[in-house]
């Protein structure tokens, strides 16, 4: 089975070439290495564009709508500054939440450093593709892929109807 | 004192009678067993439905504006499947959103299980009735009520407008 | 620099000279203390409002697009009563959510006291001004600033669109 996992990286400064993608290059590296883990996934799209909600939105729709990737991780734009939209962008486009990765992410983040409360990062389904956005540092993506990893594999064969994964304990 | 409980199963295996009501009466068992500390809590009526939108509102508006229940719990429907739509049917009617108890049992059920990150269960208020989204699995159920015991009664007091509950630390 | 706070009661105990308001002194002292810390920080304004929707809003509008303060703290008003409408009121004015900052005081709250999973606060962006709900007790507002202190004058630098900090750890 195969899981096909696409990355954005959200970023006026990588997209405008003043500075490299340090995240997108990390997600796609975590992601090939918990491959098995996510039931066989594989990165099959990235991209990179500025923090502006009509561009995050835009490639959004498309990846879930169009290719309907499986599973999409956002990068970065969840902090506070004004530019920081991301996770304003998604909710528009999200059907429904699901709190409960939020709230696993900021759980162990905040293990790691309390600025980890400064990010409003979102996450939810919209069609069958699952929409998490993650921080922008590079150690941060790492960590919250790996905080998701023990019930992520589970999470994308619900979301494809799978009746098998109907009732585990706790959903 | 006397604190209406109601009780819904959201599921459609058990509404096509295909298969048989587990956390309905576990529910059941469990709130009247914590009758005492929820303030003199019974069960005044439970009901089962498909896993529909319109079918869980239908019985949620009743249960609230009509029969005026001071406590509705729903089971099941709160995953990432494509027929889990109870936390969007309960969020439709929510005058008010009460995070902590989502809070509480994300936090609880996370200790038991890693998958109680997949539950996206809601609770808040509307009108003078509290209603709380709990997952399907029985044995889940009876831990969401466990944890969410300690200041059940005291919530619903307050949305009484028990003014004796008005300024308890904290809140 | 400075860091303007305003701190609003809401209580009809208060607002109708009913009873003295405790929590407002408290949250003033809190700030003055933790002015350091908050990158300087001094309360610029107080007030008091009834627990009604409108009135508050009429404060929270003028203190964040007309006096352009940085931080908001509210007191009061967010547990389950019908006359608590504080988070109401906030959210309907918040451009942007800062679910983590909720994360925080409901995770050291509920340390304290089980009471906690009854706070229905909310925090947020509007403009260039943080606004956070905090519960009314006045021991519970300082444990809540003390709970956001690490990351505090981090939020409202970022919020100013300081650029040097853009990119901490995890955000
Ligand atoms: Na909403």
């Amino acid at each position: 089975r195969n899981v096909k996992v696409a990355i954005l990286t959200v970023s006026d400064t990588v997209a405008n070439g003043v500075g490299p993608d340090r995240s997108g290059p990390r997600a796609v590296s975590v992601v090939n290495t918990s491959s098995e883990a996510l039931g066989g996934a594989c990165v099959v799209t990235t991209a990179v564009v500025p923090d502006e909600v009509d561009k995050i939105k835009e490639v959004l729709k498309k990846w879930s709508d169009i290719d309907r990737v499986d599973l999409i991780l956002t990068l970065g734009g969840t902090g506070f500054t004004p530019r920081d939209v991301t996770p304003e962008a998604t909710k528009a486009l999200l059907q429904k939440d699901a709190p409960g990765l939020s709230f696993v992410m900021l759980q162990e983040s905040l293990k790691v450093t309390p600025f980890a409360m400064l990010s409003r990062a979102a996450a939810g389904i919209r069609g069958s593709t699952l929409i998490i956005n993650m921080p922008g540092n590079p150690n941060a993506v790492a960590e919250c892929i790996e905080a998701l990893l023990p019930a992520l594999k589970h999470a994308l064969r619900q979301i494809k109807g799978d009746k098998r994964e109907k009732h585990p304990r706790h959903i």
